[in-house]
């Protein structure tokens, strides 16, 4: 089979309007909002088999697919989501959805606030993993979905998975955390401020509201973006794939391009900076910041999880240092002592937490095996 | 006895001026140059007991006791160097440099340049770990020393002693390299190309003549620093010194401060950014990347220290994970292929790369044996 055969093929973002009010966390009132989904496979008749998958920092709705046949880039789960791939799409009803406050469609900084007919920008509240999963309910009553067969993410996606199995119990019957945590370390936190503190700073910021100044702090961006990307790779994944390899035969002696992964990294801080929103880039990184479901139980991740009925598969990667496997083995032992069902797997890999978006035979078959078992 | 006793008490600073030019590896030539020291102890009739301190990336020549009384803070290595102290002033005569290049007096970046009788600014020559040995020797040949007891030096300051026992086996006896290594990794490259973007674009670098324009990127600066300092601590030591306390009672939906780690970074930022010269962080981050003894000997570290005749000690700290104890163990087993004499040390510690700097009793007292047993 041609892997164009296992592809999801063309597929169409959809844009979903939601008219009743959501109060989020910090206590804002948001009076309507919409998230762009896209949707590959068929719902069943009993509504039993959907899928949500739930993106990391900068991801968003487009998990698999094309939207034209030309299109350089699949959906950055392309490898993960379709026929006969491990999220099966013969036999899931899979859901992409772009977060509140992101800035692939979704209602966010970018999107016009409805008080005052000018764009949100810094006025776009501060979201939190709990309002996500508040919204994604929403999307799952709009779809008609009871239950979800499973709730699927990687790194922050996790998290949300995490807070679905705490926050909505008979809504989810299989949580997939992947490379994830159940809270942010200092050193964690303290990356976010210095990515934060970079797009602040950057004097086309402007106090966040930049879209009228017709700028964007775009340097800042790049920086934050160049900084996380090296938490997101392997110290030996980076030693394996640049080494000390220079550009040219000698070294510069100024402050041009000496080495490859001066290259690389300036190059990724460059696209992102293009392309994504400083604003949300903010406020994603202060959900992850902010999620913490242990601490009103005494930093008892056990008691917090004591609610959920969900089955756990729990995914971590050797070399990954950003969320190490140390981290999903709280996770797993927390589940272990609420005496909830749950799966563990390490994965070796020299991909760091980039690792969990990287094709991995181990890691596809572990997928593949525990999402063949749940039952629709 | 007090701890007063054991200070080397009022200090002060020396400028000391060298008429000879002093060609760079760059092929720049510096018509002349002077470099700020101090002294602490007495040269001794054949002298020698003459100890050189190398500084890390934001060091200086200022290691031990106060320029006045009241002054807040001794020497960066104070805790380490004076009477009784491991590296005993009763015993040595040690000296403190700031290195060519930096921004505390040597001449760099902000002195004058005799050519154009304007602020140097971009305009001095990226300096490397080699240009500052050749410039110590002219140093050792100004104090009349033929022979060091022992080249001492902590992060890059290791790099440098190591350099010494290469370039000038004949002069130096000793060489004590902690938390060193012998070449950066990838990783490191990333990290210090983030921080020299972060001053390179920021607004107020101006091509490095910022003096010109009476600014500074601070900005830049202080994201640089911010960034840096995470790499200087251990993930655990950052845990179990902030953890994820709050300096409010509650969550804040802003990019205030929220968590105590963020309030602890910032400062460091902001302090380091209005005291430290961006033009000096930049060439001396360069100077990292660029050694690697071993690559003119087919990346084989053991025939780079063939010719070397000091013996060393090396030392390194186990949470440390910007130059970690593997780093340090590379040198060790390279001098052992090489059939040298080398001792070496690792240390529990939880303050990562800044364990260098700081109390510690197992250090403390490997540093004060090694060094006791050297005859002067």
């Amino acid at each position: 089979m041609s892997s164009q055969s296992h592809s999801v093929g063309i597929v169409q973002a959809k844009r979903v309007d939601f008219s009743e009010p959501l109060t989020l966390k910090n206590g804002t009132v948001l009076p309507s909002f919409h998230l762009m989904i896209e949707t590959y496979g068929t719902l069943n008749a009993n509504k039993s088999n959907a899928v949500l998958i739930c993106h990391a920092l900068s991801g968003h709705h487009h998990v698999a697919g094309r939207y034209q046949e030309n299109d350089k880039y699949a959906g950055w789960w392309d490898n993960m989501v379709g026929p006969d791939k491990p999220i099966d799409t013969n036999k899931f009803f899979v859901v992409g959805v772009n977060n509140l406050g992101g800035c692939h469609g979704s209602t966010g900084p970018l999107s016009i606030n409805p008080q005052t007919q000018k764009v949100y920008g810094a006025d776009f509240p501060v979201v939190t993993i709990q309002d996500w999963v508040q919204s994604q309910a929403r999307l799952a009553d709009y779809l008609g979905i009871e239950s979800w067969a499973a709730v699927i993410g990687g790194s922050m996606g996790g998290m949300q998975a995490m807070q679905w199995a705490m926050d909505f119990p008979d809504r989810i019957r299989h949580a997939l955390v992947i490379a994830s945590a159940p809270k942010l370390t200092a050193q964690n936190i303290a990356f976010n401020d210095v990515a934060r503190q970079a797009i602040l700073t950057d004097p086309d910021f402007h106090n966040g509201f930049y879209m009228e100044h017709q700028t964007a702090p775009k340097r800042g961006l790049r920086i934050a973006r160049m900084m996380g990307h090296i938490t997101y790779l392997a110290e030996n994944g980076l030693s394996l794939k640049f080494g000390r390899e220079l550009k040219e035969d000698a070294y510069r002696f100024d402050y041009g391009l000496d080495f490859e992964v001066e290259s690389y990294l300036r190059y990724q801080g460059d696209k992102f900076s293009n392309t994504f929103d400083a604003n949300t880039y903010l406020l994603m990184t202060k959900a992850l910041d902010y999620f913490d479901p242990a601490a009103d139980f005494n930093d008892r991740l056990d008691e917090a999880l004591n609610s959920v009925k969900a089955r756990f598969f729990i995914a971590s990667f050797s070399s990954d240092w950003r969320f190490s496997p140390a981290r999903s083995q709280e996770i797993v032992r927390a589940l272990i002592r609420a005496q909830k069902d749950v799966s563990y797997v390490e994965i070796e890999s020299t991909f760091g937490h980039d690792a969990f978006l990287m094709e991995d035979a181990a890691y596809m078959k572990a997928m593949r095996v525990y999402l063949s078992n749940i039952e629709v």
